[in-house]
């Protein structure tokens, strides 16, 4: 989910979090979530592995899919709470854990591995990708959302945000640490090139099956104008891979 | 090979590529050739067909590293004159065709299919990955470069390539049609979205094997300063595809 580290939570952030979420015109909900679902396989009796689950709202969306028993696993124990309140489900176990730690692999084998908006808190990809490898039977999908590497890049987010001509792009071939400031509190997170997504991936045996980068329709960006920034600048990449 | 179709060689077009490529700080040279022949596979005894082969440079080094044939193929007769003079080889034959013509088929199988910053003057991608797939077996390479897609978003190339702060990314979801001007001539190009070169690769019966945006080393860059916009904005996007 949104928000990196434990420490990430204390303060403001939590609670700007849940309120940006409940805003109806948040991107989460009107561009990532259903670009996201869109690209996932049929969950009929399946069991699903979702990485840094935040609140719960996928989840939730699981289950009602037909999701078997879905684990949602997130490093903050606030969120978790959170969770187990708005989106119980006796199918749904949440479990607080640091989902770049190889502790998720002791969590053992899923039908399907998720992660919407959190492997941009990740620094290395590679033992990441490797450990839900270890979980996922050859031919399983491992479905993600991240910032999109063309966002990630620059330090100063909020004030290339507000340029409406355009989007000024900086320091993309430098990966690693961003620290910057998000709904009122500090934030960290990790810069990846599009390279290094896809052969992190690679190199972890996963075959790449779809690559999205989701933009808002014409309908959505009348009803929410601020969208119209999309176009110049995608926000998200969604990766659907394959076990090998 | 940089310039796409007939037209755009007329005028000015063709000498003034051959004076860019001619000078030793020129971005193919000193960036992309190196990172590209990089991931070239053993070329000793195969068979390679260089689809844009311009003047010749690759066909020629793929004999040098012991491909016992390569089909060099470009839209531009002028260019492959060119070709027969200065990249001349009893190895190589030069093909006057459109890549884009589906005819490419009729060249027969090859070990391996290269493509040189080409493909960024294609409209479907999907249609040329389809006809390339027809002349390779199952576990064969194509490996081609092009203009990245952050750098054929933009219309105003030149204007933004002026920025030292920082490149201007704009309509990067807006695919299609890019007229502009390149080494005094007018050029047509075609945006692509990232998404878009992965996912017509994979349609096409493709298995994505390495994806690479090369960047200038910190010697490079002060052997050549201009090369430090690359830090913002990678010019080249490079993928190693496998035949499924």
């Amino acid at each position: 989910m949104e928000g990196g580290n434990e420490s990430q939570y204390e303060g403001q952030f939590f609670e700007n979090y849940l309120r940006l979420r409940s805003k109806p015109d948040n991107f989460n909900d009107l561009l990532e979530f259903p670009a996201f679902t869109a690209l996932l396989p049929d969950l009929e009796g399946r069991t699903v592995l979702d990485l840094g689950c935040g609140f719960g709202p996928h989840a939730k969306y699981y289950v009602e899919q037909g999701a078997r028993h879905v684990t949602g696993v997130d490093i903050s124990e606030k969120m978790l709470e959170h969770a187990r309140k708005v989106n119980n489900d006796l199918r749904i176990e949440y479990v607080r854990c640091d989902i770049a730690d190889p502790a998720i692999i002791d969590l053992g084998r899923h039908d399907i591995v998720c992660s919407s908006l959190t492997i941009h808190y990740i620094e290395d990809l590679t033992a990441l990708f490797t450990n839900i490898a270890q979980v996922l039977d050859s031919g399983s999908v491992f479905l993600f959302s991240m910032e999109h590497p063309i966002a990630t890049a620059n330090n100063d987010e909020g004030r290339t945000n507000n340029l409406t001509d355009g989007y000024m792009l900086k320091h993309y071939s430098e990966e690693g640490i961003r620290q910057g400031e998000w709904i009122g509190a500090p934030i960290t997170k990790y810069h990846h090139k599009f390279m290094t997504v896809m052969n992190s991936l690679i190199e972890a045996g996963f075959i790449i099956d779809k690559v999205m980068e989701p933009m808002p329709s014409k309908r959505l960006m009348k009803k929410v104008p601020r969208m119209k920034k999309q176009v110049n600048r995608p926000s998200y990449l969604i990766v659907r891979a394959l076990r090998r």
